[in-house]
């Protein structure tokens, strides 16, 4: 075996994970361990280098082989300059993890952030396959975004390209502050934290909904009792698809992508959210504009960083 | 002199534009003659062979000098083929300009649509020079756009990226419908046909206002009445600009711009214009999204066209 191999990490709060891929974005090997982020800046260091020998030397290839290291982190990264800048759940600020781990690991080594890595793994070996144009949106606590333009993560000016979740969407006599400080961001109704915001206050002020216990919401649990016929909660669905698929609309109309991909926990409600996305954007999106355009699930789940985080050595 | 030169084509459904360009975007030269429509493709194009070469014989450089040329047109381009797809101004469908071009002069060749070109002569030689990534509107009879990222024009998937006039902006109870058939999109309120549609409904339902004789109400007459202090032209003025501003919120969130150049009859308009779109950008974009980002007036006016069109050897 003399092809190359790629090592992506997934540098998280608790756990450090790290995967082997081939050119093809195929991943091949994971193994995982503690972050120990009690244990200093030093000590995750130590643990990412550690984790990533572990991982070849147990697999079928050779050190020679591993043409070099990605790693994606939640919180801003310098990515030029190889920086953490933040990252408040790891602890780092302004550590240079580029060039700490090439010397370690005498292989080349690229950063970028979380939602970023995550966009790339699903454009290079997830759903966006072969598709150079794509646009990612991770719906979770709120609406992340990566984009993919020639195949590449598009960093933009500042590094903040694909901000996607705070592109104001609605209207000024239903929309509510964001976390941003900006009124009516998508964020505020097509994340899970917007989800249960809506459907607990469905709840408290008494709609007639099979939706109980407050402080229990999931947005699970309202995909699930939309599913079921429940009114309400088909309502609050349709409403963040509704958002989602208007937001869309104007990306389309700015960037002009192949392809829309959608994960994060929200993605997992599936048709019921799907079908209103696309109904919605095919609605709002001048003919031309949707012409061959798709809108699809995210296929690599969790393990999108760690293939995302492994492209950044052959697409960045 | 031996440096290279490049010759940009402005072709106009009565005029085609040629000028002489350094390798910075300095236009040097500048020719203009007759695009001769009513005589068939045929001429138009031994019209665009017998303007280049003169431009350049009656010019300091030799034909040696000459590294290629460029041409925008306004309708729809197959930038990759180097086919004009649909032109009515000029009578073209599906013309190979491209390679009839490049086996008639011998040099390499480029074409572009117009509103990518003028992005692209502003981002690279006027108001935008410098910058890696900007954003340029044009605000004629619609609402043209053109994206330069990484320096170059950014295409996307069927080379519509840019349609900045059709991101849907105007709330529902407020937004009429756009040629393109959606419904508020900026090209309705930040157009000069916005802007006069709007004048002419004012004059037609009594408003009091200066602004009179509806068949001729043009957008600079709106904004020469609002800077005499017109109530009703002020607030036409600002509702374009408002829409405008709102626009590039999202805009900004989506990709991130440098910068964004603002052109077309209606810029002309000046800081009644601008102030209130830097204003509202500034309320309507999250803090980091707005750090460091210009919004400028495009300084090449009508050449635009030909330096961009010069450009494209260079940066696409």
């Amino acid at each position: 075996m003399s092809e190359k191999i790629y090592v992506g990490v997934d540098l998280g709060g608790t756990a450090i994970k790290v995967g082997i891929c081939d050119e093809h974005g195929q991943l091949m090997h994971t193994y995982e361990g503690p972050t120990e982020v009690d244990k200093g800046v030093d000590m995750v260091i130590a643990n990412i280098e550690k984790y990533v020998r572990h991982i070849v030397v147990e697999s079928p290839y050779s050190w020679e082989q591993l043409a070099g290291v990605g790693a994606g982190v939640a919180g801003f990264t310098n990515v030029r300059e190889g920086i953490i800048v933040l990252a408040p759940n790891i602890g780092f600020r302004n550590v240079a993890i580029r060039s700490i781990l090439e010397e370690r690991l005498g292989k080349p080594v690229k950063i970028d952030n979380d939602a970023n890595v995550a966009a790339l793994g699903e454009a290079w070996a997830g759903a966006g396959k072969g598709v150079d144009n794509c646009v990612c949106y991770t719906l979770g606590t709120g609406v992340g975004g990566g984009l993919i333009l020639n195949g590449k993560i598009y960093q933009g000016f500042s590094g903040m390209a694909g901000e996607l979740g705070h592109v104001s969407v609605v209207p000024d006599l239903e929309a509510i502050q964001c976390g941003c400080g900006k009124m009516g961001c998508v964020e505020t109704v097509s994340s899970a934290t917007g989800i249960i915001r809506m459907a607990k206050d469905a709840v408290e002020r008494g709609d007639h909904t099979s939706l109980a216990l407050v402080d229990k919401i999931a947005a699970k649990e309202v995909f699930d009792a939309a599913k079921a016929g429940d009114e309400v909660a088909l309502r609050i669905v349709n409403r963040a698809a509704f958002y989602l698929g208007k937001s869309m609309a104007a990306v389309a109309a700015v960037i002009n992508p192949e392809m829309f991909i959608i994960g994060g926990g929200v993605s997992k409600a599936g048709n019921i959210l799907f079908d209103e996305v696309r109904t919605v954007f095919a609605k709002l999106t001048p003919e031309p504009l949707q012409e061959g355009v798709k809108i699809l699930e995210a296929t690599l789940g969790n393990n999108a960083g760690i293939v995302g985080a492994a492209g950044l050595l052959l697409r960045s």
